[in-house]
């Protein structure tokens, strides 16, 4: 027997897509429902064998086991109040939102009660590439899910949401939504600007040709993440406004300091910053070399 | 016979001991003289037969067909003026530094009326690792490297040098020097610079290992740079300081208009400011690629 009988996913993009490959790897779902903004897409994932079925009508919802919500974080409030009718008292949800503080109160508002079911999750698993055609049941495979257990929460939806994206092959690790909007700030969000900011820079300039002919690995690999997609940035963003506000205050200080010890000559400022970062990104660097060396071939 | 009988090389790093293998792989060179400030990198260069003879004494720069300054920018000055007595007619100078316009001040200063056989040259070929045990002969395969040459450059000291760095495999691109400075700066040292404040900014928090254990591929491809070597980065920001402070000035205001967007909650102008980078990053992207492929395979 299954683990979970019926699945329901909204967005079968390369979260939700994934989810769905990734629980039936393993044997852990009897049927999956697929809901998704575009039909094309919808019907491309029925295609692929992403999903079982395609789903257009709410009604879908009733009797879901489980249901995953992996569209765009500024779709969340309207399929929280969509859905909400038609959620049993057997039903656990999840998401893959990358904020949670605004996911939260998007599903408070819409769910009543039934709060108590829904368990917030972000799984750490970007990838170059997006949609379905990128999903692979392997994506979460040693990586980690930042769950933010709400407060209502009832201990066995907090196990049941935990138990699926284990068998996604996922670590779980464990934030309050404010601590993990603000991580993300820094470590996510503010990246992504900060890329997007210095290609748009010299995208607009009279002789943006010059500059980009010039542009070396350090370069590409600094702005990859300004290839992101336009609307999810967005969307996340404005999601998580006021710790990136924070952020980039923070950050935009931190600049300052540097370009005063620029402008003032002073190497050995200069000097002991870039070694401070210097230290810190080769630590991080050896870490994350470690555990990945743990992780499963692909 | 060789194209030249005696190189004299300064700095037998990653730059400079690529360049004496390539050369060497080429046949171009009949001796390699190294000169390297730690006593340590020029044993190691003299034993991995990166060089031919290791030398200390300046008078051994005397007969060079061709003397290439691979040191930190920040040295310029000293070995200029260390080699000035040693150049005779025939001999021709190039260097491998990040920066163009203080090269070629600390050129003008010492070097008098020898100016005319300077020619200033930039290969960009960046990698992760410094240092002779990184130095291959293929480094500069297929790469680009920038010259700037000076009013005063006779024509035959100009195809020698294009020549040398031809021989390493590299194809040659010409800059005016302070063109050559703001480009660098834009592409190059502004993103150090950046990549640099932002892991400074996270490692010097309270908090900071609960905000690195969260960070992942998008962080770790941003930050790459930040690893860089302090005191490399240190001179190249100081002998680069007027450009770069102007573009870290250019981007501060790129970042606070980013900013007043996300203050007004205006998502149209966020999404427009984003997209316009993703379609900047992904044409260069294809540009890059499209060039890779010809490059030979490594």
């Amino acid at each position: 027997m299954s683990d979970f009988n019926k699945i329901v996913i909204f967005g079968v993009g390369l979260i939700g897509g994934s989810f769905a490959l990734a629980l039936k790897t393993a044997r852990a779902a009897s049927e999956i429902v697929g809901f998704e903004r575009s039909p094309q897409l919808l019907e491309e994932a029925l295609r692929l064998g992403v999903i079982d079925r395609a789903a257009t009508d709410m009604r879908e919802v009733a009797g879901a086991d489980l249901v995953l919500i992996a569209a765009p974080v500024g779709q969340m409030p309207e399929i929280f109040a969509s859905i909400a009718p038609y959620l049993s008292e057997k039903t656990v949800v999840t998401d893959g939102g990358s904020t949670k503080g605004d996911v939260v109160a998007a599903a408070r508002a819409a769910l009543g009660g039934k709060i108590a079911r829904f368990v917030p999750a972000h799984p750490i698993a970007g990838a170059e590439h997006s949609g379905v055609t990128a999903a692979r049941s392997d994506l979460f495979q040693g990586r980690k899910v930042v769950i933010t257990p709400l407060p209502e929460n009832d201990m066995e939806a907090r196990t049941r949401v935990e138990q699926a994206w284990q068998q996604c092959g996922a670590t779980i690790h464990v934030l309050e939504a404010g601590q993990h909007d603000r991580v993300f700030a820094a470590v996510s969000h503010l990246p992504h600007l900060l890329a997007f900011a210095l290609v748009r820079d010299l995208a607009c300039r009279a002789e943006a040709g010059i500059f980009f002919d010039f542009a070396a690995s350090g370069f590409r690999d600094f702005t990859r993440i300004a290839a992101s997609h336009p609307e999810m940035w967005r969307d996340i963003c404005l999601a998580n406004r006021d710790a990136l506000l924070e952020e980039i205050d923070t950050y935009q200080k931190q600049v300052e300091e540097f370009k005063i010890a620029l402008q003032n000559n002073d190497g050995a400022a200069l000097e002991e910053r870039f070694a401070v970062a210097r230290s810190a990104r080769r630590a991080w660097g050896e870490r994350l070399q470690a555990q990945d060396a743990d992780m499963p071939k692909k």
